[in-house]
């Protein structure tokens, strides 16, 4: 088996994280995943959903888009058709899902984060390129909660990364592209916690049912690759900007 | 640790599968899996969607609902509010795509089998029971279509059904009912097809990252889960009704 | 003139009621007129709509679905169409005004009571079908708010039925089931109170304008069989469930 | 009892009926109920909806909307709120089987009439004065078809006209306005075709069950008054215009 | 170049307003312009919307409409399809600017204005008639408003109209009806107050850029336009009603 | 008066203009005048709308969105929402337009060029940077067109551009950024055809009317504006890329 991109079946693609990428939102980062690059922004509301009003507690939720090109055929627009489809709706549940796991509720404080993923430009991962990347922007917003005095103690319990597995032409690969994602036998996107531990296993035999040992196999992949975006997350959130 | 029904950690609940539960569709099952009920058909259409015109391939599509009142506290309906939920859109997509991995579109011909699974009871694990349902549905329809002549030689490639397990206070169970489910620490359902190996895996840390010894105790009850309800799903298929 | 059925021209369909037909409704009765088919939940909300707040008054008003495949072709799902029919919105605006004529809303007190009809098989008549269930819905829901204390006095003030009649082949015939009402030249739904009168008179001129003696010959075969249906529901009720 | 506008219980309002209202319709008419006014439009299309399509068929269909300030108080917009409400489906609906019944669609030819019924000014009775109104309108769009000779043969096998009766304080009355409107007891909407015979009866009980005596007394003055309208229609159409 | 109607360039149509149009609105008035006629109403709405709550200020709205068969050949009802177009939006957004031009919106206090503007007969230049009309219907309603007591001072500052002007054929012309305007090379809309300046200028090339003399040209056949506009407004608005 | 920027009344922002700035779009444009970035695609479609079929010429449309947060305080996503705004639909509707007046109709035969134009960060004048940028990816698209043999001949006739003028504290500026826009007396956008003459002029007095001065003087620095976009146009599209 050789990868269309001719990487090694656990190597990632280039990862780039860009902070400060637009300039209004307390947290804006592009991250590029090879070819795939999503605008990842974190704004605070200093409010909460009705449902946990007067609790003491924050939230943290998520939306999810592409740009009607950044795919290689146009999509339609959302806006224009009047709804969300079944999969931008799966997605950004996912985000929002994983993100909440970073973040300490109680030390929010009735706050909320909302997190937007725009996609413009396609190239497989998006799902997963916009946690990772969702994740800086929220560490983003929050330091600048923190400076301002909206929270007085960090509520960020672990940093929170995503990636895609599967099975190509037979064998476990890392960080399938587009060529490789619409042919995988299977694809996994997993989401992990710094602490250690799963947030969201989510495997679908496309062509074929998979074994307990391609799960396994495409477990470790999942488990390297996350491990190295940990690494890039913090060395992004190093610098100064 | 004890489970609110009693119930050992590998102990299904009671699973009655009703065979023409009404009299229209081509195949029409009532699922019960303890409190949950789920009415499944799967209707016949002879035609494809857009595209798939002119190749000569099935396709088997599902929707899922629920009864406003099948729940606790009633929900808003969804045809009044104009729109069905994320939760729904995602759980229809997956009993879809799990169902699909039952059938030989190339020997379904140009026929749609649209499934519709319509919950009129609510006690967790509503889209495990869903597909395990569905199955006998399809089953039923597509032995129709072989009575009727419309196609010659049987689409079946293997029998689908699904469970949820998931780690409540600390031990992995199956089959959570709906007090388990919304405490449980992690939640996964799992789809199986019986020609072995895995067709979805989707586990959520609901409360707590779950680790990789977790994550296979809660497989290895999925599969003693499904390996029970694919005798069930065998001895109901066998009566003649 | 011989019906399809065989049935005498005055005569209802084997009608049975079902309570407790479902676990978590206040009221949960499954009717059935032969082969139409309904679940009716009558849902117990303590607040009641903003035109109401403060008035010391209740209100019943009801809700109302088909199955996609409770018809012999399957319907479009009302929720992914995005829209309730304009028939949809018509029964079930015929189902609440009805259901409000058996309720003292002063004795209801500032509640709400949700009606929930949902045509699990479909065979004519599902309306009326719909409103007589959903009577003993009602009457279970109020009995359990007398039972809990939310209110103190009984609000029902007479039984509500309803029943189709129509002229097929020449002949006013009662209870029309599906292979009548589809080639009735006049159709007509009435819902009376057991107090005695009229409630609700609709009838439709569908292939020929209906003369004043048929209009009557109609009307006393209502009464007729509106008088066996609440003797249905009297027996029904008694039952201890 | 004395009605609120000093009529007689039998006695209709004055009716004005302006037929070539406005220039582009084929048939355009501005009916006059008293202080109830309507525009009553039909258009022909040359070509029928699909389910009739290639079955040399005429279809009849109908759409009904009132200007926001056309009541007392202003209703919102329907076009902005982005649906239709129940109840002007249920007008429209009504408004399209009644006047199919003026039509012999097979003589028709496959064109449709589209009604449009819009109310510039309500007071009660805006749907029985919308049927009255709309058959003036089909009958010039009509004949202008036979001028244009899109059609052979004249299609119309009769006049149709609609009245509202109720009980108001105790007593039948004829054309209700809205301050006996919104206080009857009971209101019927009846629809007649000048052949005889009754299109519809929508009776329904607003404050108090209505006994056959009412219904009686009801279908008396409603046929007292839809025979003057008939006239009214006939003194129309005779006009040249 | 000889105008369709055999206009002068600069002449206006025939402007006829009839004010008191229909009786609910506290303004109402129909304004033709030749054969386009629109129902402009105002009504009073004691509240404002939540942006301004609370400032002391108050807000002038617009919708705008058009009859289905108001045009040549029938437009389906914006209801029916469930929204408006990005026309009429474009449309009743511009009404509502020009229209709250003509108010001090502290001296209205905290009430809001809302003019509706449905146009029941189309021959170009509709949005200008509505608000050339709307802002007679504005003063009638702001008169009651004085006559009531709700507001103690006129809060009116200036009249508005409202012309279209084009360039037809080569020669720019004033108040373009259908035929020219469907034809025009350019088409521009003038919204003028008339304590002098210009309000809104639209202009569009439609089949040809237009040059800065042609555009001088259309401004000063809009500035004559518009004075003879607000003549007719002031006559209109002396006389008793 | 000295602007916030410190810019001269007649001087444009900084332009940076980027091609082929995404991969998948025909033409991808970034434009930014300051701080405004939009991203610009023209995607083709080798059809066209239903109103075009067979007439053997093409179309030009647009879409326009911004990202939630491109704004000072995030908006709510329009498909979320389920609609665009009717600034939305007014935006796009004039981009198309002005899009338009730079193709051939005929040259471009039977294909369609879509342009989305997506604001990334918002600083004012959104829509002339969508028009501007949107030039040249639709160049782009063409170009790749004539290269791809789908089109002969050249269809682009001129080039389109497009800046916004205004009245700020008294004195007409060119190009204004946000702080400029938000308190601006009167704010009009300006297209030009570098064939000379104005494609769309729409001028709106936000605080006050303007006058027949304040328009010209608007208009020669618009002209000055759009003549120094169009070399820079120019400059970009001569570069390889």
């Amino acid at each position: 088996m050789s990868r269309p991109s001719g990487r090694q079946p656990d190597q990632l693609r280039e990862v780039i994280i860009t902070r400060r990428f637009t300039c209004h939102a307390e947290g804006s980062v592009l991250i590029e995943m090879g070819n795939t690059k999503v605008i990842c922004t974190a704004s605070v509301d200093n409010s909460v959903p009705p449902f946990l009003r007067g609790k003491g507690q924050g939230w943290v939720t998520a939306e999810y888009g592409m740009l009607p090109r950044s795919t290689g055929s146009r999509m339609s627009r959302e806006a224009a058709r009047g709804k969300q489809s079944g999969r931008t709706q799966e997605i950004q549940r996912l985000i929002g899902r994983s993100l909440r796991a970073a973040v300490d509720m109680n030390k929010l404080g009735e706050n909320t984060i909302q997190i937007d993923c725009d996609v413009i430009q396609a190239d497989g991962g998006t799902r997963t390129a916009s946690i990772t990347g969702a994740y800086i922007a929220l560490a983003d917003a929050i330091a600048s909660m923190l400076k301002a005095g909206t929270i007085k103690e960090n509520p960020i319990v672990q940093q929170i990364a995503a990636i895609s597995v599967g099975v190509f032409e037979g064998t476990p690969v890392l960080d399938l592209d587009y060529p490789e994602d619409s042919k995988a036998e299977t694809d996994m996107n997993v989401v992990m916690g710094s602490n250690g531990g799963f947030i969201e296993v989510q495997g679908t035999a496309e062509a074929a049912p998979f074994a307990r040992t391609e799960l396994n196999a495409m477990l470790d992949l999942a488990e390297k690759g996350i491990g190295e975006l940990f690494e890039e997350q913090s060395k992004a959130l190093t610098v100064e900007v």
